[in-house]
């Protein structure tokens, strides 16, 4: 059995919409799985004393751009929200209440719904109302999902995931860690898939 | 005719030397040619409140790994300089002059003369001795090579490039205009290259 690929996320990083729908496919050629950590950016870019790259109106108006180019590239749908970017970190505790109360597969599930919703439909993850809205369209239990982001216990997963993430050096997202060797963005997927295919990198 | 590739570099960029390999054959696959621009990346960076990617220590980890497996990807050769990131205002200044006394031919030449000798043998661009050694050993009478960094002619040209880039948006490097699209790095050659093929991005 081959290690899985580590991917981490955060909801409003429009590359890791993009790498969250590739990764599992790319994944299942090389008979590998997908381990997903749901994370906040703003962390790890305070970390690193990085900025988000739509700081700054010079690099924010060409990565607008590039989003929705680079979603183009990988035939996935895009439209980029009004708001943006937003607070995620309540999406993200329902993620990892999904992962440890139930199953990766069902946090998964739920990855796949929250980035969709986001990305192509506007669907503000930050508001409460909508989030509830979401989760109970996503199959959950919408007052359990809101009270698992009211959780110390999940909120606490997450800070737990962000500390786990700086300490592997992930300062971007999408941020994968490939037997050992770390890729950063969703342009990196062609030398994942080469170090997939051939064991080198 | 169709119009040239816009390609924006500066001598002690790792993605800029390698993109710097594969443009030229890229454009013509396409009936294309490329319009290179010599900038100091410190002055853009500085206009869009950037850092380089090895500012700090968590990303200059991770980038100097990226900067080896990227070449490779591209079967590029690397060695990553001891001394680095280098001032490359003398180099930067040679290809000017030669741009504009010479030909843009000579100064392409001179580009890829000296981005090699920094990124395959550690050529310190930024000593004038081992710059000059190297303008000789490109064919170039070194002596003028000297003269023509040291000449506010060329100083000045150098100026201008860099505030000709920061009005076109290019606030990093390797940078890529093809019909009025930006592109930014070295990772953006398989979207230059669906540009180039299909007309659409």
């Amino acid at each position: 059995m081959k290690p899985p690929i580590d991917f981490w996320f955060d909801f409003s990083s429009p590359y890791s919409y993009v790498a969250n729908e590739w990764v599992d496919a790319l994944a299942a050629r090389h008979g590998r799985t997908v381990r997903r950590h749901a994370i906040l950016l703003g962390v790890t870019f305070a970390a690193a004393e990085l900025k988000s790259p739509v700081a700054h109106p010079i690099k924010r108006e060409y990565s607008l751009r590039d989003f929705a180019r680079s979603a183009r590239f990988e035939g996935v749908p895009y439209e980029q929200p009004a708001t943006f970017p937003i607070g995620t970190q309540n999406a993200a505790r329902v993620f990892w209440w999904l992962h440890d109360s139930r199953s990766p597969t069902d946090a998964a599930h739920w990855a796949r719904s929250a980035f969709r919703a986001y990305f192509t439909r506007g669907v503000a993850l930050n508001d409460p109302l909508a989030l509830k809205a979401l989760a109970a369209d996503s199959g959950l239990d919408a007052d359990a999902a809101e009270a698992a982001w009211n959780d110390p216990v999940w909120k606490d997963r997450l800070k737990r995931a962000n500390d786990q993430a700086i300490a592997a050096g992930v300062f971007g997202a999408p941020f994968f860690v490939v037997d050992g060797e770390p890729f950063w963005g969703n342009d990196r997927k062609p030398q994942i898939e080469r170090v997939l295919a051939t064991g080198r990198f």
